[in-house]
């Protein structure tokens, strides 16, 4: 008998028909002898929808309102879920974050996971009950109902398999597994059965939208288990391994592996040029960037001449207009310079795979299958086992099938 | 009974001693069950001193020829440990790189391992007796001697271990272990009991100088357990892991786990300025240096306004000069722009862990560290668990031992 957690996000519970066939799946592990803890999301684009009736109401909605308005999708989800459970004849509870026991730190919408006390959720499966858990939710030190944020509920998923000592944390989606690049991009790319934890981490940090990357950071700090599969198809999806060897044994000792090729269109790029080159610089401006709630992505810096300096970061374009205007009114009075115009249409795209570093004709092939396309490259950085460029947005999706043939990922 | 791959590096084997020392632990190591295959490296300093003689007698000495003198070092040391072996009642035969089936291409003094057929290994630790190879060496497929390279014995002893399916790997150097600073700069630095191979390859790929990086690409890869520790305290040093949860258990469920400060100062910097912004320029540069064997690390680059953009980039500083020149004088000629004068004096300052990415405070209070203290920052690249800086080489050690207070490293 295994324990299981099995988190189905939006689109897999979007209406009543696929409630039932998850709770008809949920049955048939019940009955194959399997413990089942849920995690469930709100149904389709319902949290949308709430945010966009707040954004009637208010202008700039208050935190600990908003978190209680959207947690309760997840709310009507969960009961939900339990009445269909019932209709297939298993006993199901619902539990809201606060119930299951997920303690947070107070930053609303945005809220972090601290420790969990998920004895209502053992008492309930020790009486064969399975426990039904509302995604992405908690409650905060002052006792007030705290938001994860989107894509929240695989990392309550994450979160609650370790605290349990799950065998498996089974993310279900509507995507059937980790391709080796965006399949709508990519004809031939293909679903990998195994990925190591650090490859999933710079794929969902470099684009792959699916899972979370914040659940992809719990799951590899606390060696969760994931499994990532789809709840239409019910196939055997992508395990996510620390066991790299696993991925090795058609390899040469010592060739570099390349994984996938991962792109993002939704970053926007803020270039801050002919900055005097002296300390504090950084500091200032990411300081301020954190403190407004943007989360900086890429960070690109070098100093070409004494005496001034270019710095280039990206940051979701949600974000991108509040954080130019926020460097070009504010930050840039204090740092000097000048701001370049936003630049919203980029795309990154990178390469990963590990014992690239060795290697360095990998890179260079990177570059090459640009530059033989006559695409081109606007930043690049670098890791042990990634290397990025930022393109023309227009180009990005065309350099991906590129890659994709050009490192041999099409066979 | 396990099998184990004990490699021994240059100073744990300089003189007669350390010989009979080395000779001594593995006697007791048979005594307790263990069977053992060594991996040796050439004594001391003795592969500088065969490179010195020949620079003495050629400028540009053949590769196939420097391969074959480089070897005759460890060739020295293996069969003087199988003698010293022999003094503690331990037989010992002793394997070349080829007689060991180390199959490389033949790329002289920086050869890749391709394969390894160790059936006389295998035979030999059947038999009862100790096989001693020789470190960093093999034979290419037009049966030349090759040399893997400085650092390459480490490489020898993970694959070796890989191929015969050994419990553990042990890397025996004159360091207790992996810390989370150079102790040398960081007093308080501690010595880590375990580490992650994908933590662990940050920091070897940014100034961790032991183990050779090279060594743990191999070992993450194909998942070869190894144990860092020290030939001369001989106490249980740093293991290498897969299962992260390990490190993980003091962790509140989301929190960013800083785990060391790296630093180093054997790079410069190069800086192409003012290149025209179109397709090729980053394939050309780049391809040209692999070409001329010029590793190249940190890669940066960004564009500040449309027309032009900077590339800056670290390579090795002893092939800074080579490496400038030849894009002063030949590839900038293909590119246009200019190159700025080469900048020798940088320290690459990095801070490693897992989690950073959800966490943008992380990467502010790193820069807030350096401009607190006035260290300017030169250039900066961030990888989903890395952030690092380039500064004033004057600066770096100083900038290592405020990170490590600043992360909580030092308690």
């Amino acid at each position: 008998m295994s324990l299981l957690v099995q988190k189905f996000g939006g689109t897999s519970v979007a209406d009543p028909d696929r409630m039932r066939a998850v709770a008809d799946y949920v049955a048939r592990c019940r009955r194959r002898g399997d413990q089942v803890a849920m995690v469930v999301s709100a149904m389709g684009k319902e949290t949308d929808e709430l945010i966009h009736v707040a954004s009637q109401i208010s202008k700039q909605p208050n935190g600990r309102e908003m978190d209680m308005l959207v947690t309760a999708g997840e709310r009507k989800a969960i009961a939900l879920m339990c009445m269909a459970l019932g209709e297939f004849g298993v006993p199901a509870h619902s539990f809201t974050g606060s119930q299951a026991g997920f303690n947070t730190d107070g930053n609303h919408q945005n809220a972090k996971i601290l420790e969990i006390k998920p004895f209502r959720i053992r008492e309930t499966l020790e009486s064969g009950i399975v426990p039904v858990i509302a995604g992405s939710q908690g409650v905060s030190p002052e006792k007030n109902v705290t938001f994860l944020g989107r894509g929240g509920s695989d990392t309550t998923a994450v979160a609650l398999a370790k605290a349990l000592g799950a065998e498996s944390c089974e993310l279900f989606t509507d995507v059937s597994g980790v391709f080796t690049a965006d399949p709508r991009v990519v004809p031939r790319a293909r679903k990998m059965s195994l990925i190591s934890f650090d490859e999933l981490l710079e794929m969902t940090a470099t684009g792959c939208p699916k899972p979370a990357m914040r659940s992809v950071e719990v799951a590899h700090n606390h060696n969760v288990p994931l499994h990532i599969r789809s709840a239409f198809t019910w196939e055997p999806g992508t395990l996510v391994v620390d066991d790299t060897s696993q991925l090795a044994v058609e390899n040469p000792m010592e060739q570099p592996i390349i994984r996938a090729v991962t792109h993002d269109l939704s970053e926007s790029k803020i270039t801050v040029a002919d900055v005097p080159d002296k300390p504090g610089i950084s500091a200032t401006l990411f300081r301020a960037l954190a403190e407004a709630g943007v989360n900086v992505d890429m960070i690109v810096q070098n100093v070409s001449e004494r005496g001034n300096t270019d710095i280039s970061f990206t940051v979701p374009s949600e974000d991108a207009t509040r954080a130019h205007a926020l460097v070009a009114d504010e930050i840039i009075g204090r740092i000097g310079g000048h701001v370049v115009p936003l630049d919203p249409n980029i795309g990154k795209v990178s390469v990963i795979g590990a014992g690239m570093k060795s290697n360095p004709g990998v890179a260079a092939l990177m570059f090459e299958t640009m530059a033989d396309n006559g695409i081109n490259i606007e930043m690049i950085s670098t890791s042990a086992i990634r290397i990025s460029c930022v393109v023309d947005a227009e180009r990005a999706e065309e350099a991906v099938q590129l890659l994709h043939t050009a490192y041999g990922l099409d066979s």
